[in-house]
């Protein structure tokens, strides 16, 4: 099963870096990341058309979106209501923090295919066991 | 009241990126964003020398540290250990996901001297309102 990591911020900058981080922990071939922070022109922003262009790019893939905030997040929704109905049953909106999420998402699915235990890692991510002193 | 927001990641891509896009947003002269991803040689990783200087750095702000994952976090309870009590006192690592935290945080920060109403934002951001799908 394909797995592909869709990560969506204003700025390419953190998500260039998540992807970097990601790829020097797993090489899995089955996991491929998208790196889609940023305007079509390099600005702070985000683009829907950057996440649909992402699907149409992994025709075969589970794509599992992460996004951090503001119209991040909404763009990446606003990506799922283009899609056709086959990409929208691969699509998953992940609920989830972006940098946490999205590596725990990707170094699992580099050894599962279980959908649902990417899903839970990904949510489970982001605690980082400190009350706040 | 001053606060510094302390941004610490393996990656400085990830830590420059929330650093710009939250100066973007809000320019609080109270309000100050440390951007410590990466070793001391820009290379991938984290350094605990780096968030010793940034609260040295801001000696009377209460230091707000927010860290994503593996040693990023551990660098960041080091350096806890490494401060004197005075520092101590006023070095707050936040339980909270780092990029959807530390935006939240430097908004209300900007607007806010209520440490804990900063930290309570911090901390119920990362929820996207998202069921997976």
């Amino acid at each position: 099963m394909k797995k592909s990591i869709l990560l969506v911020s204003h700025s390419i900058k953190i998500t260039d870096g998540i992807k970097e981080m990601i790829e020097q922990m797993q090489k899995a071939e089955s996991v491929q990341i998208f790196s889609l922070g940023g305007t079509a022109e390099g600005e702070l922003g985000s683009d829907s058309m950057k996440i649909i262009e992402a699907v149409n790019d992994s025709p075969d893939a589970e794509c599992l979106v992460f996004a951090d905030l503001g119209s991040a997040v909404l763009n990446a929704e606003l990506a799922f209501d283009m899609l056709d109905e086959a990409q929208q049953a691969r699509y998953h909106l992940v609920n989830a923090p972006l940098v946490e999420g999205a590596f725990a998402a990707a170094i699992t699915a580099g050894v599962s295919d279980d959908l649902d235990q990417i899903l839970q890692e990904a949510k489970n991510a982001g605690r980082k066991g400190w009350d706040n002193r």
